[in-house]
């Protein structure tokens, strides 16, 4: 059965499954600031939208557009800002 | 608020948001033989995964692999047959 999970009281939400390779999920994320925090490293690929990230150890935030993709570290913590609705693709491990 | 939509007894789910241009979906699909009825026309994008298709007037399947898209007409059925668990991008109107 396929997980739906929500984080931030449902400011986002994504579907897992397993992808070709690795586990993903596929999620939406309404405009807002967020902190994630990884426990595999991610690839995450920017479906729709755009987000603008600041990643661990970086002090540049960061814009990726729809089609562009970034990498995180494990356990890290990374942070996230949104300006309109946006989907993506993450990979895990 | 994000809406999560199940069809297929939830083999298929999907997460609507608002697109660049368009309203939107992102969802993941089960293994299985489904049929899909659209309202307006769509552009399905596949995300990961592959759906083979018999789009509305087509007698032939057509396989389409992560990165690639089809449209589908409005007010039309088309058949999708998955083997692998599959995420797509759907832009509707």
């Amino acid at each position: 059965m396929l997980a739906v999970n929500e984080y931030f009281e449902g400011q986002v939400k994504s579907i897992g499954f397993q992808g070709k390779d690795k586990p993903a999920s596929v999620g939406v994320m309404e405009p807002g600031d967020y902190e994630f925090g990884t426990g595999a490293p991610e690839v995450m690929i920017v479906v729709s939208g755009a987000l603008t990230v600041l990643l661990p150890g970086s002090d540049c935030w960061q814009t990726y557009h729809a089609g562009t993709q970034f990498d995180v570290a494990g356990d890290a913590k990374f942070q996230v800002k949104v300006e309109t609705q946006t989907a993506y693709l993450c990979l895990y491990g």
